[in-house]
């Protein structure tokens, strides 16, 4: 049994991942770990071993507390598939050596279901070779679509940053007085749980998105355009949530119908940025109105500034509960948030097979979407509001936000 | 000689201008005028008689801070340039007409050089009839583009944000360890002090932008693919932050080289965007690398949740120095911040004459640009940084920050 722990960060950032890593770090020290390694890059770091001590840049509670409010991945991050076992059978050699020489008896990675299937198949490689390295899966995501887990840590303060900023964008709106649609484009390829957590704006002091547009039902370009037309003869200011991810009945997203070349992400994945902008030149070609879009881009998941404490403190447990898993002997699990209740909000950890959260994508609820499709329900918001509550103040220094970088 | 004050609010909304109508109000009660009218959107609204009490709005201490804290223009905003005397007498006549009507005495309008026209106009239309009405402007811009004065209220607190929030994009950036260029565009349409305090981001846990593109300068597409293809030799990661008013030698907008048709802002005003993402394609195209582009849009003028301290003060001193200078008799006259020195800083205020304040551009000085045209001086820091200093802690009710608005 290996005396050593090894965590890495997998997929798309998040201001709370950081915070997960903390949970990791300290309860493997807690625990009797001698060395805590960090993957750079994750398993594709792992693979060129580039790995770092943790111990040697993460060594007081100062910079614990930093890391806590550093938004993106400390380590660095990966999206590396790996092969399946009769196809790329070097591959885990490869990995199960260098971990073998890095003494590691406990592995660690938090992401989302990509990141998961790493885990699936590292836990079953070494069942079969017979290792005794513990493999654990954290989640992570600002998506919120990873199967048997009530949510995923990232979920609540990019819901909070949301709730925020359109409550901010609605103020901007109303201000003009003259007819003007703002359409503000939100993340989410396949699952819309951040585009509805616009719905959180709605309160005594705002009235909220005027429509919410989710990538779980077909968008009709006519329908949408009546609908906004109908919105507009009641107000001025109409703002409209929409995913990056909504598709025509016939299956091609919106924003494939945009001239935009700029289609790769930092992934080489296809991006699908430019659906606001085409609905808001689309908007201004049929009705009387200006238009504006808005896309909440890459801040929506690295906004440190404005976290949630809940969040936060749930990415830090989840990290926690991970390492007394796999102190205890368990492997091929992943920590799942499993809520107790809305009101008081309570909430638990657990475990679950890893296998069954690989590649599966969890979506909203259709009873979470009113009969009109227009709007979340009260289920959602009962849902959704527990996870944005309280802020954990960011550290500022000459006027801005500190974080803490291997970079130093 | 009037007894009730009446206040406008004009152009683009920022984080900070309801701090001074918050300050314009107290003052105007404590110096005994009987009633503080709010122009609804305007000078535009005034001449329709669209006006409230803002003590029937606004009654409490709570609902001052709340409106400290609340971006956008509490009263609404337009962008209305009133005739001059010779074609439009009857819009003269009939404001004198409304304010008589109200018994004003006192008149203060908030905003950029536009509005400093109108003081302008109708300070002289007043003193041509012998109206004893004063006419004080009070500046607002995020642009910071206002003759005469140090800085303007609104520029701090969009500075912050652009510090704070380009932080946390080049952590973002840096998260993938693949050779990756960022480019970020930041309002501006003449004046580069917004893109300019990208600049703010460098620091002890902080490479800061990599390159700066200021509306000052001519912009050589040439150039700007070889300084970029340079820069990538050193680094994967390079983060860039662009002026949405770059132009080409020949005066073009570098925006209009984009197929993009979505060209009208809410004021009826051609809009600048897509700037970045031009040149996010052009490098794609041109160099061995990914790109992407993130447009501040909105958010770097209305984020509340992130203004400046220092800037909520001095928006809020600017009110009252408005108002005291009106009851002590001055018209024709714009507030203007006076800095007395840097470190400590110190900043008091002073009058100028609206006159040369009206319709000119403060640009800025070459000297505060490096000899490569790629960053911004010393000077310009030391300029910056004392006006992004310390916050206002928002007040977060369920999760969300508390605003104020008329339509309760």
């Amino acid at each position: 049994m290996g005396n050593n722990a090894i965590v890495g960060q997998s997929g798309g950032p998040t201001a709370v991942i950081n915070s997960t890593l903390a949970g990791v770090l300290e309860a493997c020290l807690a625990r009797g770990a001698r060395n805590v390694y960090g993957m750079v890059h994750g398993i594709e770091g792992l693979l060129q071993e580039h790995v770092v001590n943790l111990s040697d840049t993460i060594g007081s509670q100062m910079e614990i507390e930093l890391l806590k409010r550093t938004p993106a991945s400390y380590l660095g991050t990966c999206r590396y598939k790996l092969p399946d076992f009769s196809a790329g059978a070097q591959v885990y050699e490869k990995i199960f050596q260098i971990l073998d020489r890095l003494d590691i008896g406990w592995f660690f990675y938090i992401g989302g279901n990509d990141s998961m299937d790493t885990i699936a198949k590292l836990s079953e490689y070494g069942r079969m070779i017979g290792s005794e390295i513990r493999f654990m899966g954290v989640p992570k995501t600002i998506d919120n679509d990873l199967a048997l887990t009530d949510h995923t840590p990232g979920y609540g303060s990019a819901a909070k940053y949301i709730g925020v900023v359109m409550k901010e964008i609605i103020r901007d709106a109303n201000a003009y007085g003259n007819k003007y649609v703002t359409i503000v484009e939100i993340m989410g390829r396949n699952a819309g749980w951040l585009t509805a957590a616009a719905a959180l704006s709605r309160g005594e002091d705002c009235e909220g998105v005027n429509l919410i547009c989710l990538p779980e039902l077909p968008f009709h370009l006519d329908r949408f355009l009546a609908k906004v037309e109908q919105m507009q003869k009641e107000r001025n200011s109409v703002v409209i949530a929409v995913s990056e991810g909504v598709k025509l009945p016939d299956g091609r997203y919106v924003c494939e119908l945009s001239n935009d070349a700029e289609f790769v992400d930092a992934f080489g994945h296809r991006k699908l940025t430019g659906t606001a902008r085409y609905l808001s030149n689309l908007v201004a070609a049929n009705l009387d109105t200006l238009t504006r879009s808005i896309e909440l881009s890459t801040l929506q998941r690295c906004a440190g500034h404005l976290s949630s404490r809940t969040d936060i403190t749930e990415a830090y447990q989840v990290g926690g509960a991970a390492v007394k898993a796999a102190f205890e002997g368990h492997t091929g699990e992943m920590v799942a948030l499993q809520r107790i209740s809305n009101n008081p909000y309570q909430c638990t950890t657990g475990l679950v097979d890893v296998q069954k959260v690989a590649n599966v994508e969890k979506k909203i609820p259709v009873e979470w979407i009113n009969s009109y499709r227009t709007d979340m329900t009260a289920d959602f918001l009962d849902y959704a509001r527990p996870l944005i509550q309280a802020e954990l103040t960011p550290i500022y220094i000459q006027g801005l936000t500190r974080h803490i970088t291997m970079e130093r």
